[in-house]
């Protein structure tokens, strides 16, 4: 069965968004810690990121950083913070989380419910930045 | 000034290296989450580590994913997890924290005391892996 995600990439089910190459994709996160908070993915179906080749995995990050300096532009934060944890969905997975405190990024946290229109309005800033 | 972590490169500051090459390094956390958290720097002292350029960041990552790997034969854990914050030393680090709950990785944790004995195994361990 496809994981969530390569539902999300097949537009079987909505997701926000921002930035899509050949390989990877970066959607909003539909349970954010924090306004801004986006997933980076690979295309590929893998469940531990370190068992992506060397090749893919650098790439990956690349692709990420390139996502990381669109959110600086587009949600006020100190920096913008990086997690890899993947107990929760079997695809590998890299948080991008904007933050002001070490505390914006624990995932024990509760999550924001935005609205459409709010995250619509993220996907738009982090997109054009 | 130098950061905290320059001087770990230099040696100023002991520390409990598990992997080093010509640009980074990786040494055990001072006060780790949990038993084999690792910190993965650049030897170049740079704040934010997307402001590395493209090709130093994606290699930085390579370099984190064989440690990773390392830590995976080495210590008992469901995944190794990331992290990227960055508000207390300023000087790019990636955490890598062996994993085995979500809240493995939650910073506001209370850190573990380990003694000498207990880093040196930890360290020879993930070095030999």
């Amino acid at each position: 069965m496809s994981s969530i995600f390569t539902k999300i990439i097949n537009g079987e089910i909505p997701s926000y968004k921002v930035a899509e190459d050949e390989n990877f994709i970066a959607f909003l996160d539909a349970m954010p810690l924090v306004k801004g908070h986006t997933l980076v993915i690979p295309k590929k179906e893998v469940d531990l990121i370190f068992d992506l080749d060397s090749e893919e995995f650098k790439n990956l990050w690349g692709f990420a950083q390139q996502v990381a300096k669109k959110i600086e532009k587009a949600i006020p934060c100190k920096r913008v913070g990086v997690a890899v944890i993947g107990l929760e969905v079997p695809h590998a997975h890299i948080h991008l989380v904007p933050l002001n405190a070490m505390q914006d990024l624990n995932f024990g946290n509760e999550r924001l419910k935005l609205s459409t229109e709010e995250y619509q309005t993220i996907q738009d800033a982090i997109k054009n930045a």
